[in-house]
């Protein structure tokens, strides 16, 4: 049996659990996961029983056959025939009014709001609320790619951390690091890398921009790179020159409480108590009041997936367990008037603990 | 009066017009727009009447009260604040159940979903719907932000082509054309790059690969810099090596039809004029056959925004003014067996007719 005849096993028992009719593939991630085959505009409408349909673009329609097990492939050559084969296959499988999936967590905002719109019956659930039961947990393959994704990310890594000078903007530092990350294989981003310098360290996730980083400046970089469709996610934190006494402190607090973090983790853990761990580590060192408690997302072929417990809370109750991927030192440190910290790695749940797929130098450079 | 204080004052009589009570900005670019202030994660509640309420990540507080005009900003240090915060405003503004906009075009789904789930009485509209009407006609320093990203995306372009040879990847490729962009001042990418050579250059908007460019490979590079807020949008193909008869009959069918368009375009033709008469002029030529028509979309803030008759069909009927911003060229001729073709202007509608801000050699080098 193939890998995807197993996972289609697999998904529909977990919709017949859950009592999901139908799930609509619209990301690529899923449909990669369902099919093997990247495309990005495939769209799929895959119900509990019965035959699932895919709408393409009619140049590729040869393409999917012959690289997909889907036996009903309907081509589209504009948006109104893509509709068209949409609402028919909906019509077709009797799902207008029964509980469906859509992918909301990969999918562009305005195309959960049109579905949302154009279904009004439907019950409209996350596709990930099935696919993730089976994502959540890698295969030996899929944590090989990953291993792959986390060494484009430790190049990534080193080619901005020695491009950082005074004088240098974010914008080259991100140059070299995408440079970097292309030229060993990565093929797209999770998202674009975050160069934040100075008193944008202390931000959220502050995109890159053209601030000319200077002395004295904690410069925060984070890394997403995809190769072979899978992620991994990376940050790490310097100082541009010679660190101050304060942001040493600051830096120290948050590379001891991510590595305490790592040490301590063991399969049977809840995510949630990741969490509470690190805050724990933290609060016995300096500036933990500055602590914002947002340690642990998965990692997978979407740089941020299931478990997410900053975007859904009941994650905290998922245990972890050995082939999890999880990325541990997601939030921040931002100390006002001295600079913002992360250290973040792609970690492997084993049996005894968690291996770091990421091992890129962590104390303050 | 501050450009912004006018942009409010007009924002706020669309609202009234439309019946609108509040729009929600979550996506950097209406709150760019709106604040002039670059910000990735802000949260604001925008009603017609009475002050705005920001919601900001609370190491961004002072810089987002010197940065702005806003007086109501409310800081939050975890995601129970923060929803804490939208939905006390949401009930202070008395907006729970009326009519309220929600950037959906430029949020990641999950936003969208929960915005809906948790909003479930609220007439959800978009806040494009408000914005868009103002956000398609450019001022003069917009629009030159626009040249500036126009010649970013040539740079791309060029250092993309002179990579193109048999042997090299179609990732190799996008790796110069990223790494260029970013040393001309692009600071993030509207899309990242594509690069579809050979038979992927069949697919619709098919991202990068692994794949190694042949001899006689078409080669589709599209490409969408972001430089201080605003995009560029070019596309143009090669062939690696000697085209073929077919493939030179192909791509000048796109060249002369796109040329013919923009050189025919005057204020005053509707968007779905120039479709028309973009597949009129294909119709004359070979292989109009496979012609899929929809060649137009708004470039500003975003590489795709209003009008975007692709994602929404009565934007046909928009008419086109001077001081809008378009791309022409956004489909793709793809023909089996010989290859996809497309080139892509972002262009200015002027008094007399349009401007191409890209200018880059546009015939089959």
């Amino acid at each position: 049996m193939s890998i995807y005849e197993e996972r289609v096993r697999r998904i529909r028992r977990v919709m017949t659990e859950k009592g999901v009719n139908a799930i609509v593939i619209a990301g690529v991630e899923n449909y990669y996961y369902i099919t093997g085959d990247v495309r990005r505009q495939a769209r799929m409408v895959f119900p509990a029983e019965g035959e699932p349909t895919l709408i393409v673009f009619f140049t590729e329609e040869e393409l999917v056959r012959k690289n997909t097990w889907i036996k009903d492939v309907r081509p589209w050559r504009n948006v109104s025939e893509l509709m068209g084969h949409f609402f028919s296959a909906m019509k077709e499988k009797d799902l207008t009014d029964k509980t469906v999936g859509f992918d909301v967590h990969s999918t562009p905002g305005f195309e959960v709001y049109r579905f949302r719109k154009l279904n009004p019956k439907i019950n409209l659930v996350e596709t990930d609320e099935v696919l993730m039961e089976l994502r959540m947990y890698k295969s030996g393959e899929e944590i090989e790619r990953m291993r792959e994704a986390a060494k484009i990310a430790e190049k990534g890594m080193k080619a901005a951390i020695e491009t950082v000078a005074p004088g240098i903007s974010e914008n080259e530092v991100a140059a070299e690091a995408e440079y970097a990350m292309r030229k060993a294989g990565a093929e797209r981003w999770g998202t674009i890398p975050f160069v934040n310098s100075g008193y944008r360290s202390l931000y959220l996730h502050g995109f890159v921009s053209h601030k000319i980083i200077e002395k004295g400046d904690p410069v925060l970089i984070d890394v997403h790179p995809v190769c072979d469709m899978y992620a991994a996610d990376m940050a790490r934190t310097v100082v541009c020159g010679q660190p101050s006494q304060e942001q040493k402190k600051a830096a120290s607090t948050y590379v001891q409480a991510q590595k305490q973090t790592r040490e301590a983790l063991r399969p049977g853990w809840k995510v949630g108590d990741v969490t509470q761990f690190m805050k724990g580590a933290m609060e016995k060192l300096p500036y933990s009041e500055f602590n914002v408690p947002a340690y642990i997302h998965g990692v997978g072929l979407e740089f941020e997936e299931w478990p997410h417990p900053s975007h859904y809370p009941q994650h905290n109750s998922i245990v972890l367990k050995p082939s999890m991927t999880v990325s541990i030192g997601h939030a921040t440190l931002p100390v006002p008037g001295i600079g913002g910290f992360r250290v973040e790695d792609t970690v492997l749940i084993t049996e005894e603990g968690c291996e770091s797929l990421t091992t890129y130098e962590r104390e303050l450079i």
